[in-house]
């Protein structure tokens, strides 16, 4: 029998957890919206309970370990959630080491963006790279580097925060405080914002139209370019301008086998694609010019498969195992050892 | 006896090899300018005879290999040079297997950033650190990237271009072709040419007393800042802020645990702290302000110092060793193995 996984993608918004095989297949999904706001013991018991869960349905499945997906800043050497600003009351939280003494399992943590990575490198996109840039492209811009066959943490694991990585002297001021941050020009909600500055509600424009004469967002824009309206395509060739600025910069830093494109902006990658490599063919140097760019292939799993593969493929650092003192008397609302042997 | 490495720092204008030992010693050391017009063979033969003449100087000392810097792009796994726009007639030259084979020793190459970023990670301003973001600023800007214990190599070795990351949309086109490199802004070169632009011939300002009314350089601009005069202190105010905005996005992207500064205009980095640091503090996310920014400390020895620890300390690819068969008959002007022992 091949080994198992158990896997979890905690989200501001949606806590997610699977059974996931060594070859990147989910076995069982789960999913509940995740308690953000009541603080790290809610969402804990939530965790726990997913897996009591998963385990229920995966029978005759033992996992070999836990592996998990959580949003950065998280120090993945010592498994210790930072300040995610989408989890309310989380400051320095242990996560690995509670989830590895509650559940009994050896347990490894990596930020969202790189479980991600990990995902699409193992399993997705970049299968068969050696270094692989992997970049999301939503409401932010986060990435994860695979850099000569290893996730790049750098210090307390905060390399690959390429959103605020600046790119130009123009532009809105980004969230963070600067301003040219990659993600305040190339996000998909620097393209919602344009889109929503080139059109007035009621104009009878394509984009208005979607957006029901509200705020446009960068989706509305991929749909309506898709449907060939020229305004739309117009804002995606400024947008790929920038992805390509930004992807030249990856190029040049990393010198990845090859750039991974996710996230919500990436359904339309077939409409940016010319724009983004014309960018590049214009700006990077020839020895990089011919790196594949290519969208991501996971979707919305690359996170829980890359967070198994830190379990089933030893990626990422070292893994945090239950300490068997403190769990030998540990009361736990879902038996797991239990359940794993049901 | 601690182990020895004989090492080569092969530049454009000079190439020196030294004895090197395992603490970093310096224990001989000769240069000539190179013959950089002559082709590679030429270069080839004055490292043989380089290599003979530091053997004879270090009598009772047995080199254990030979770490090699050269000038970018060069593959440091295959060993390869690719193309280096400062020697002539270089074009995929395989340096390795052919020093290695006529000098009898394994062989081990990096570009010369790269080796000065392993000799200051090892032995200088980097010592202790898991990960060094090491940038010289002279006439381009380079750098080398230490990342969670080794080198980062990326495709071809190619990783760490920073002088070619797009930092603005502003400033005259850099030599690569694109506008807003940190190269084209922020080099010794850029600063220089900033100040020819804030003078002219003949206007009685200090810096072109120094330059003796030509083009003013960055370093007339460090020598002028550091006797006071105030349009120097100026130009460096602007020097200070691109150095500032360019090693930012170092640390939102690498996570070094320290930025180490080398290069000519390094000679000015009390004079430039100051203003790096103001930006950084505006500019880098909070994690990221506290990472230490400081000069390099092994100055031009820095590349010789970590072409040695390629094999004194494993850094950087895999070695290549001599074939026994090709070397057996291998008729060498520098009898390598009677000077050893000699």
């Amino acid at each position: 029998m091949t080994d198992v996984a158990l896997a979890f993608d905690l989200g501001g918004t949606e806590l997610r957890a699977a059974m996931v095989s060594s070859a990147g297949e989910i076995l069982s999904f789960l999913s509940v919206p995740t308690m953000a706001k009541e603080g790290p013991a809610a969402v804990l018991g939530q965790m726990e309970k997913l897996a009591a869960e998963i385990l229920l349905r995966s029978p005759g499945m033992a996992p070999i370990g836990i592996g998990v997906g959580a949003p950065g800043p998280l120090d993945p050497l010592s498994g210790i959630v930072i300040a995610p600003p989408t989890l309310t009351g989380w400051h320095e939280v242990p996560l690995l080491a509670l989830l590895s003494e509650r559940l009994g399992l050896p347990a490894k943590l990596e930020n969202d963006a790189n479980a991600a990575a990990i995902g699409e490198w193992r399993h997705g996109a970049g299968r068969g790279a050696t270094s692989v840039a992997f970049v999301t492209v939503s409401t932010g811009i986060g990435g994860g580097i695979v850099a000569d066959g290893r996730i790049l943490h750098g210090r307390r694991g905060l390399a690959g925060e390429i959103g605020h990585m600046t790119i130009t002297s123009h532009g809105d001021r980004c969230f963070c405080g600067a301003i040219g941050c990659f993600e305040a020009v190339a996000s998909g909600t620097a393209l919602g914002k344009r889109a929503t500055a080139d059109t007035r509600p009621f104009d009878g424009s394509k984009l208005r139209a979607l957006s029901a004469d509200g705020d446009v967002t960068g989706r509305h824009v991929v749909e309506a370019a898709r449907a060939g309206d020229p305004q739309a395509l117009e804002l995606l060739s400024v947008e790929a301008h920038w992805l390509g600025v930004g992807f030249t910069n990856l190029l040049h830093l990393y010198s990845p086998d090859i750039i991974v494109m996710g996230g919500g902006i990436s359904n339309g990658f077939d409409l940016l694609e010319s724009g983004i490599r014309a960018t590049v063919e214009e700006r990077a140097m020839s020895a990089y010019r011919s790196v594949p760019i290519v969208a991501a292939e996971l979707g919305r799993h690359a996170g829980l498969v890359g967070a198994a593969s830190l379990i089933l493929h030893g990626d990422g650092g070292p893994a945090l195992a239950p300490d068997p003192s403190r769990n030998s008397g540990a009361e736990s609302p879902a038996d797991l050892k239990e359940a794993r042997h049901g």
